[in-house]
C-alpha cells in the first residue's frame, strides 16, 4: 500500500535511453494501463500510435526541440483525442491526461523509463499529416521510452500548504509534515 | 510489479459511501498524490478545496445533478486550474487530469473509495463563488470520496485493436491477447 504510492511520488522524467527494443508484451502492458483510465461517459475518447519504425520517428523527430529524445529512444507513442468520440473538450482533455499518467506510471512500474513531450505540440498537425491520422485526430502528446541510462532526478515541487485550503479559499489547510 | 498495475487496471468509481470521516492523513496522503503529478515546464497549475464543513458541501452538492454522491461522501476535493500559473491551456488540462488520477489511485490503494465528477462543470462559477476562490481559479473536477459500502462495479473498455496503430494509422497494431 505504502510501495503503490511511493511509485507515484517517486516517478520520474527519463530522456536518456540505451538501443535495446521494448517488448511486445511491454508496449502492451503499458497500453493496457492507458485504456484503463477513467473518462466522462465512459466515451474513453484516446487513440495511440505506436512508432518504431526509424524513418518515421525521425520524421516526427525534426518537428521537436527535443528530437534528439524522440531519436534515441527505441519507441514512441503519438497519443490522439479522437474529436469524432469527445463529447466535451475539457473533459475530454483532462481524461487524456489521466490515461497519460497511467502510461507513465505503468513505464516506472516496468523499470523502464520514459518522458511526456509536449512541445511538440506546436508542430501538431505536420506531426498528424506525418502519421496520416483522420481529420478527427488532435496530437495532445508524445511519449518516448525505453530502457533507462538515468538513474535518478532533480524534481521540485510546490509544497501542500501552496495548493491546499479547506472549505473556502479563505482557510489554508494547515496539516503537519 | 504486477500488483501495481493490477491496481490501476482494476480501480474503479464509487459513489456510495459509509459515515465515517476520512483522518486527515489519508487526505494528505491523496494530496502528495497530486502534487506530485507531471505538468508542463513543471507549472503545477493545480489548486484544491477540501470541503468537510456540512453546509458548504450541501451548496455544492445543490449546483450538479449528482448531488446525492457529494452529500452523501463525507469529504469532497475541489480540484481547480489556476490560469494564474498556467501557460497552455491544454497541456495545463492535461497534467489536471493527470493529478487527478494520482487522486484516484491513492484512494483506491489506500482501500477508500471515490468518483471523479464533471457534470457539476455546467455550473463551475456557481462553485467558485461558493468556495470563494479567486478569478484566475477554474473548477476542472470535484472528487468525491469516502470508505465504500461498495464491492465491485460493471466495467467496460474498447479493446486494444480498436485503439492502437503502428507506425501509421494505416496499420492496425495486432498483438495476441
Amino acid at each position: 500500500m505504502v510501495e503503490f504510492n511511493k511509485k507515484i511520488k517517486e516517478r520520474f522524467s527519463i530522456r536518456k535511453f540505451k538501443s535495446d527494443n521494448i517488448p511486445d508484451e511491454l508496449v502492451k502492458e503499458i497500453l493496457e494501463n492507458a485504456r484503463w483510465a477513467p473518462s466522462g461517459l465512459n466515451n474513453q475518447p484516446w487513440k495511440f500510435v505506436i512508432i518504431k519504425d526509424s524513418q518515421i520517428k525521425e520524421e516526427v523527430a525534426s518537428q521537436t526541440h527535443y528530437s534528439q529524445i524522440i531519436s534515441n529512444a527505441p519507441l514512441c507513442i503519438a497519443v490522439f483525442y479522437d474529436k469524432d468520440v469527445g463529447y466535451n473538450y475539457v473533459k475530454d482533455v483532462q481524461a487524456i491526461g489521466a490515461a497519460i499518467q497511467n502510461m507513465l506510471l505503468a513505464i516506472h512500474n516496468l523499470n523502464l523509463g520514459g518522458v511526456w513531450l509536449g512541445e511538440i505540440l506546436n508542430k501538431r498537425q505536420e506531426v498528424e499529416r506525418i502519421l496520416n491520422v483522420p481529420e478527427s485526430f488532435e496530437l495532445m502528446a508524445v511519449v518516448a521510452l525505453g530502457y533507462s541510462t538515468e538513474k535518478k532526478a532533480k524534481r521540485s515541487r510546490k509544497s501542500l500548504s501552496e495548493l491546499v485550503y479547506l472549505n473556502k479559499y479563505d482557510h489554508k489547510w494547515i496539516v503537519s509534515d
